[in-house]
């Protein structure tokens, strides 16, 4: 038994995705997330400054006394991933919990990976599910505009730009008759129906913050560390830009509108 | 004579629309810019947000012995005007040149305004106009998407999605039958065709980055500040995310395929 909370960060709100999740499946467990709104996106960044977001983004959570890491961000867990696997905490990145099920849903091992600019480049998912399965096929492209999309809130089903930008990214992994889609990213899942419309129904996607909370659910199950509070787990939410607006689309990818518990804190001053 | 550099800054590349005019106009001064690459877009966040970052470009240029700022970003010269008004050397931001040159452009007093979220909410561009003329009617509209668009390199003429979600932001701006529109952010220029062809003819547009290198010229002028040497001057570029990448998109933006002088710095530790 451990009461401690869950630390869950991203470099914006896309990481609410997993929260979301964890919060169906371990209702009882305490959450502190951080999203890094005075820097999203980290997508088109460089490696060096990811590595140096991340570090900060952990050490904030570290200082809250959590007892698990869960990097609900695509692009830190593909190109930063050692950042986190450095510290004394377990720590769980998209990459891997996703690639496990992308491994288990593809029946013609024609598999197909979105994310941003940073991530694609990276081919984490690449190595991940190669390492599971070396006669998997992976076809991957980047969707930098997709995360600027859902941030402007065209991502609904009927919207035309999001059909429009979703056609021309996904297309060609379309034609290359891919049987499963990892979401790499965790804004994508808004834009879910949209996906789902071009590639159609017999390809299975993956949603890569829900993939990764409940890795964290059974790695907590195994070390006997999960929480056992009798009520409903408090959640409190950090963002390193102003709390304004926060609640809107918060509200939005936790599927709740419940008053949301959320303070501002300087990330750039954080050592690393 | 002063043959000190000018130093220009954005929160990525767009002012380099700035550069590009200043180079043609005065051909033999030095520059230095600052795009913080590491931390576009400042459009999306709060107004403390921008003061800050708006201050650390601000002392980063200061310590390259410049004799003038110009904050060729139509998110920091909306925002935080007051940040670069309180340093000890001349400073223009792209708010009043634009604004001179719309109230000069219009017939009808009706003038459109496009440019981020911040810039709109900030109202900086109405006060402006509504100074130099109290009759003219202002119309304005944000447009997020614009600038991970022109980042995206989908900004040409002939491209759907950059047509589509120009016609979403600006034809109810058409509607109101505006004579003149200020493309209010640096980076909308490269988006001059689509808008133009959503606007039509008879709407002039104005370009922020050039009016604003014509008011630093012409303060130049009168101050006798204007450089001497002999030679093209020179220009050097400084960005606070990796290098790479930086010529390809720097090369469209200032019409140019020449070798750039460009070098990486920390800005989050530039003191304030």
């Amino acid at each position: 038994m451990d009461n401690r909370p869950i630390g869950v960060f991203d470099s914006g709100l896309g990481g609410l995705t997993a929260v979301k999740e964890l919060r169906t499946i371990l209702p009882n467990e305490q959450i502190v997330y951080f999203g890094d709104t005075g820097r999203v996106p980290y997508g088109t960044r460089s490696v060096k400054t990811i590595e140096k977001y991340a570090a900060q983004d952990i050490r904030f959570l570290s200082s809250m006394d959590i007892k698990l890491v869960i990097a609900a961000c695509g692009t830190v867990s593909s190109v930063a991933p050692h950042v986190g696997m450095a510290i004394q905490l377990p720590f769980i990145g998209v990459v891997d919990p996703a690639s496990k099920a992308a491994a288990a849903a593809t029946k013609t091992g024609r598999v197909g990976v979105i994310g941003t600019t940073a991530t694609i480049k990276s081919k984490a998912f690449d190595k991940a599910l190669h390492t599971l399965n070396p006669d998997i096929q992976v076809f991957s492209r980047e969707c930098p505009l997709f995360v600027p999309l859902v941030e402007s809130g065209w991502f609904r089903k009927d919207d035309e730009i999001a059909k429009l930008t979703a056609r021309r990214y996904l297309i060609p992994l379309r034609e290359e008759k891919i049987d499963t889609l990892i979401l790499g990213c965790t804004h994508f899942p808004l834009l879910w129906d949209v996906i789902h419309e071009v590639m159609g129904p017999e390809v299975a996607l993956i949603n890569t913050g829900c993939e990764a909370a409940h890795t964290a659910a059974a790695l907590l199950r195994e070390k006997d560390a999960l929480g056992e509070r009798p009520a409903p787990g408090a959640c409190r939410f950090f963002v390193s830009d102003s709390i304004d607006g926060f609640q809107r689309l918060a509200g939005i990818l936790l599927g709740s509108e419940e008053s949301l518990d959320v303070r501002q804190v300087d990330i750039d001053s954080t050592a690393c």
